[in-house]
């Protein structure tokens, strides 16, 4: 198929050499001009701006972005809105948040252009094993653009969820339940780290529990390679980001009033992981020596 | 090889056949004979004690139980002792505590004996699947039993670990992650579950989830079947035991000073669903109403 790709970043720039291998015509365009030109030598079209990128492509057009959630987004949106036609289909990629999603296909229905959220995961790996998709929307613009999640997906990777926003809210679930996965390896891998009686080979831990435990899984996967690299991890500082997936999780947990205890801890433990000393801990301490007289370290 | 089997459970009898399979020569025992006549009819040797299951074991016997973790197991240890050899080989199985089974190497030990405590995962798929397993002791002892390792497990699928007690530690705290993993995935899927916006197939999404997202695993396959069963899962009560695992990771983490609050709280949450009113609830809606006025259900 033709389509518009915009934002060249680690998970994009991956996508357009999937798609282009895949045989699609893909035009392309990035605010940095440099990854348009490294996907132009992977053969697709480059573009220098939105207005260049739209023209370039042929009535009905398909744009699919990869870009930030939040303002990035929304600004690339507003954009594209004069330029595209009726009947135009817009897709967002990226982790935008699914409220957001709703809104932006309320406003684009006005205007007869019509919207698909479609959550990506894969990461990195999703350029060799490919990536897997849910997509919000309108059932008919989805079998529309089917060839192209064909393309980027495994087999069977990619699916039809609800209407629009659904997409990217079961994208933003995943990522909760991924935050809890990740806290559960952790801290199993700690216990066991910090048991001084045995000395265990964790990247040998991990492929033996990969083969027929109860707990293999493809993180887990990635657990095996990390320990073989790096058996202690000493060279990682325990410093964990978040990309705003797991707050929203959390958020809407509590707008449903669905106890959701471990994800929400997940992440807290991230924020925690981020800071040098905890003011509460400051707090404690400062309180257990007022009432108990118990030693402060200063 | 040669083997005597002690325990016909759900784990025991599907590991017995699978030993049989593989053309090993296995002589059981279990406490209700109905197990053994089972056992039997799959071309088992059936004893009726477990001195007439020593009586039938060549020298230099090997011994596996596979019996419930705690008194069980002691009890048929304690008796196994005095009719056992030196230079004997007893394997456990089972889900002991890995502090019982490091006692009971050292005990076997003065007698000669010598042990392993085998950590075993894989539920009830193991019979097809194979078992996953993670062996303690001493590695050349290990090495002696490894054809039938061998045969239980799916490829690479059994290793040694380290001393006495390794096998069940890491046994241990992989059942932890195990309840943090479902706790996870719990959460995640209550909270779509939760979300009357969007009308979400759970078996489809689980199903696409496994095709190459962040959070494949082979719990989330189980999901699947599950979902696939009863889309709402309305036969089934959110009522969760717990069979000790979890409850020793908590406490080995808690000795080791490691803060381990998903898997702890994972466990804390099996408690909670086993509550038909939480008496915490009811001091908070008393005290809600004793200070503020609010109004509480009777």
């Amino acid at each position: 198929m033709e389509l518009g790709f915009v934002g060249l970043g680690r998970m994009g720039m991956n996508m357009v050499t999937r798609l282009l291998d895949g045989g699609h015509k893909v035009t392309v365009y990035n605010r940095s001009p440099d990854k348009v030109q490294i996907a132009a030598e992977r053969g697709a079209i480059p573009s220098d701006s939105l207005e260049n990128l739209v023209s370039k492509l042929s009535k009905l057009r398909i744009i699919w972005l990869m870009i930030p959630a939040g303002q990035p987004t929304e600004e690339v949106i507003q954009q594209l809105i004069p330029l595209l036609n009726p009947d135009d289909i817009l897709i967002d990629g990226g982790n935008a948040f699914y409220k957001d999603s709703m809104r932006r296909a309320e406003q684009l229905a006005q205007h007869k252009i019509h919207f698909l959220d479609i959550g990506v995961s894969g990461g990195i790996w999703g350029l060799e094993k490919g990536y897997c998709m849910m997509a919000g929307g309108e059932e008919t613009v989805f079998h529309k653009v089917e060839p192209i999640l064909k393309t980027l997906a495994p087999k069977d990777g990619y699916a039809y969820i609800d209407k629009h926003g659904s997409g990217h809210f079961v994208k933003m679930v995943h990522n909760g339940i991924e935050y809890a996965m990740l806290q559960a390896y952790g801290e199993g891998f700690e216990i066991i780290h910090a048991k001084s009686d045995f000395d265990v080979d964790m990247a040998k831990l991990s492929y033996l529990w990969n083969q027929g435990s109860v707990i293999r899984s493809w993180l887990l996967e990635l657990a095996e390679s990390a320990f073989e690299e790096d058996a202690h991890l000493d060279a990682i500082k325990g410093f964990v980001e978040d990309s705003g997936e797991g707050r929203w999780t959390v958020a809407a947990a509590i707008e449903e009033d669905v106890p959701a205890p471990t994800i929400t801890l997940s992440l807290l433990e991230r924020f925690r992981s981020r800071q040098k000393e905890s003011f509460s801990a400051k707090v404690i301490a400062a309180l257990r020596n007022k009432f108990g007289g118990h030693k402060i370290k200063t």
